[in-house]
């Protein structure tokens, strides 16, 4: 299999070191607009080649990844699109999907096949010299298959990132930008704005303020270190869903804001301990723990069934480790098998895929 | 000197092995009303004896420290405030301020000094199995010094404070109470917001939502895994401060929306560069860098006069590293001495004072 990566900086590198551990991954191929940023990225290891444009890189890829910024993947995509090659998998890593699955799919002839792609992992350094090949390690990883998601090609992408160490969670491009403002755009902006509070507060009144910055404060502002330019393109990407919840954020403080007032301390100790016991449960980076169950799912082989089936088990919070895909030699049907951690979660699952009209056989190896 | 803990938790067990390591502490006797704890201070060498009652401990000691939780300094004071020598310095550690301590110096009589205090150090963990003598290294100590408080008394805590560590911060306890809703208070319950809005939405419709929690929604969420009882205790003492600075969070968060909702990108730019230049620029465990400068501060031997020096320069955001009190053999009148990092702190700290009206000379050791 060969790989082009289009962008060498953190997320880029980190893949490239990542990937070139696996068997079945021959040559990665780079591409970086900054000649520093390859250069690195070839001499620490991620890549085994480089391309002088975006469209050598992509030609005669296998998969394709756009790892750069938001706000250049749409420009990027006009001059990759082109060159690729047919049946090849084009993904991505920006950490909004909805437009962005939307333009891929619209630059590219109907034989490729685009599957966007968000890890959740990062750090606070960027660029290749940074990169490290354990990034992804138990990171959760979403995948954006929709009704057009050829089950092969997703099949591939989902063996690479798992390949990789992170935990693949498929939602809809749509979906996901609903679940990212949530969990990630949003604690940013509420950390931007009690960052400017307290600096406001400190500059106008209290300059001894922020010499009181203990533990508590440095973490909950952490994030507003961020990259503004990142964030910019972020919020015009995904404006609507982060107003939302934004308005949504503003009514529980305006709602405890009363609580407090009014010194109605059973709800406030509601609302203290429901966080507190939230918090201390939030899945850490090895959640489900068991053996392996094998899920064998029977699938007539028509659009959508590989979005279907991935979303569906992924709503019910549960990772797919693998999937595999048996065509019936007379063609027109076939098996996917799953592979789910623990008996319980392949109960749900198989529960949820029967709700759904599919025929489910539970294996435990 | 003669130290008495009352209460030999995380916090006074690890003041109790600090503190013994100073010259000049003699005996530390502590107090608690779980005799497990008391006995693990013991052990691990934080007090070198025990007393069967706070009276019991707070008599004949030199230094009484209150390290109970918020809700129990009143029922405490009231034991020990009889029993305190004349000349004793009563302080404590408790995280809310005005009230607490109007309640100390209700309880004593006029002989007896009150003091409040701060320490900005904690753990996750509790109790005195988790305590150690470095947890103040570094940390802010607020201290909360009143127009009634006695110079010497301010100085010999002030002593013990830096001694083991922590950086002397003086803030009337009104003025503290304002400060700690910004910089601990708001931090907190935009935490629990956060992390119940998230918690709702996973359980109401997306249960893959908090298998996205990375390190940004961890960073802010931290906090929310607090102890309830202890911020439901915080909540009623601070109430009218949080409310005011819960109003200011809220307006900055509708003023954001709206930039958001309209595109307006120049002042979200504005806000997320704000904020990260603030974040960036916080103060670090190591903040000012330089020689010491002496400030020799000519003074008045009346009541006031402690509290009015230290508030002034801490107000500019500047630590005093140390205080030294001379009075002239005729006295009425005498010198207070300054130790300050740095020349243009101690530049900023002399104007400050002179504005004030007092007679100020500087010396670079």
């Amino acid at each position: 299999m060969r790989i082009a990566l289009i962008g060498t900086g953190l997320i880029g590198a980190s893949l490239g070191m990542a990937l070139r551990k696996l068997d079945g991954v021959g040559d990665i191929v780079g591409y970086d607009r900054d000649p520093d940023q390859l250069e690195t990225a070839l001499a620490r290891g991620a890549l085994t080649e480089t391309a002088s444009s975006p469209a050598e890189a992509a030609a005669a890829a296998d998969v394709v990844v756009l790892a750069v910024p938001v706000s250049v993947v749409e420009a990027v995509v006009h001059q990759v699109g082109p060159a690729l090659a047919p049946g090849a998998i084009l993904t991505d890593v920006a950490s909004v999907k909805a437009r962005i699955v939307d333009v891929m799919q619209a630059a590219v002839s109907p034989v490729v096949h685009v599957i966007g792609g968000h890890p959740m992992a990062g750090s606070h350094e960027t660029g290749a010299a940074h990169a490290h090949a354990d990034l992804f390690v138990g990171a959760t990883y979403l995948l954006t298959p929709t009704t057009h998601t050829d089950p092969e090609a997703y099949q591939q992408l989902h063996g690479l990132v798992s390949g990789i160490g992170a935990r693949v969670l498929a939602v809809s491009p749509q979906r996901h930008d609903l679940l990212v403002a949530v969990v990630s755009h949003l604690p940013q902006l509420a950390a931007t704005t009690l960052m400017n509070l307290a600096a406001s507060r400190a500059r106008d009144e209290h300059a001894e303020l922020l010499l009181l910055a203990a533990g508590g404060f440095r973490d909950a502002t952490r994030v507003a270190a961020s990259n503004p330019d990142l964030w910019l393109d972020i919020c015009a990407e995904n404006r609507e869903a982060i107003v939302a919840v934004l308005d949504e954020y503003r009514e529980r403080i305006v709602a405890l804001r009363s609580v407090l007032a009014v010194g109605d301390e059973s709800s406030l100790r509601r609302a203290l301990a429901d966080a507190r016991a939230a918090r201390r449960s939030l899945p850490g980076k090895e959640t489900a723990t068991g053996a392996l169950v094998e899920l064998s799912v029977a699938i007539l082989d028509q659009p959508g069934y590989i979005a279907q089936v991935t979303t569906t088990i992924s709503a019910l919070g549960i990772n797919i480790e693998d999937i595999g895909i048996d065509h019936a030699p007379e063609g027109g049907r076939g098996t996917m098998r799953l592979a789910i951690i623990g008996p319980s979660n392949a109960r749900e699952a198989r529960e949820a895929l029967v709700a759904r009209g599919y025929e489910v056989l539970e294996r435990q190896p």
